[in-house]
């Protein structure tokens, strides 16, 4: 086994470091998040970073990196406060990464990608006809990660869109059965398989397996 | 395909709720905190909501929800400073599930669920002997999210311990290699497996698998 300790870490290669850093926190959601600004111009692009906050209100979050050179995601959000967060399937990974291309201001990653969009009850942003699960969302706050400029947006959710097929009674949503995806580092895509639900954890009793 | 809106997501059954608002950001990571406070107490406890924050310095965070009856985690933070995060495997992960059990104070879920700890290098709080991955940090932040009452607990990387089997020349870990798990919702393990790395996308040329 080996240690890295934080002289040595800082010391690495910045790519090196870069994809080391990022394998760390395990496996990650990939999401595509799209916005619309006020002109009408669609933005989409990948995000490994998307998080649950909050059950009642619901909320999600993301972090938007500093000093990125593209940052249309977030200032759409900043100037209609809505986005859209649609899942990443096995299907059309490929295309979701290519959103990650630092296109120009006035092109479109959805034309780019041929990911085509679609507009849900009048929802401002744009989702992702193919995802599906699609969620819209209005932006609550975003606050700024002083430790290095990063900011973690806040969203509330108004809107799913899902297949009901892969809705369990209890309110479980089976993303491996629709082939959604994960990922490791900032470019490693990953399948999934269901291992097992299991019964909330107790301190004087087994576990129980799930089944629905 | 189904839509709720937020009125009908705020009708729903509180649990249904849960189990549904969980499920919608995606694969997630599935990591141990430990924590000692300063009277040697250990704690560990099984946390979905770990995410990367920065290579450089080397970030990482965690969401600590409000309310929570089991708060020891965060009060050993704050009493100390430092925490580890710890990958799951498939052989420890009903161990991991485990430690969500609402335990007493002065019982550590080390030993209640048998996952054995371990010291490095004087780091103040202790690793789990069996997970492949160890990260030692130090609380540099924690930062209120106001739509919900929960934190944004920020932690710079102070020391890694990985296995080098598995990490690639550009920096790259595999973490499906070592059958470190993730989940779906608030129960679900999930395996993976690798569909590809793909090169960094640009406007105008095609993606590339990464081999090595």
């Amino acid at each position: 086994m080996k240690i890295f300790s934080l002289e040595e870490i800082n010391k690495l290669d910045k790519r090196y470091r870069t994809n080391l850093i990022n394998c760390l926190s395990g496996l990650k959601g990939l999401n595509l998040i799209g916005t619309r600004n006020k002109a009408g111009q669609t933005n989409l692009a990948i995000f490994n970073s998307v998080i649950h906050l909050g059950a009642h209100p619901p909320l999600m979050g993301f972090i938007q990196r500093p000093n990125s050179v593209d940052r249309h995601t977030l200032e759409n959000i900043q100037e209609t406060s809505f986005f859209t967060i649609n899942s990443v399937t096995e299907e059309i990974h490929k295309q979701a990464h290519q959103t990650a291309a630092r296109y120009e201001r006035s092109e479109s990653e959805f034309g780019e990608t041929s990911l085509e969009s679609v507009s849900l009850d009048d929802f401002h942003a744009p989702f992702v006809a193919k995802s599906p699960l699609k969620i819209g969302l209005e932006c609550v706050d975003i606050i700024p990660i002083p430790a290095n400029g990063t900011q973690l947006v806040v969203g509330e959710v108004k809107l799913i869109q899902l297949d009901e097929k892969f809705l369990k009674e209890d309110g479980f949503l089976s993303l491996h059965d629709q082939n959604i995806v994960g990922g490791t580092g900032i470019d490693s895509y990953l399948s999934t398989k269901e291992i097992a639900r299991y019964s909330y954890a107790k301190p004087d009793s087994p576990i129980e397996i799930i089944t629905n």
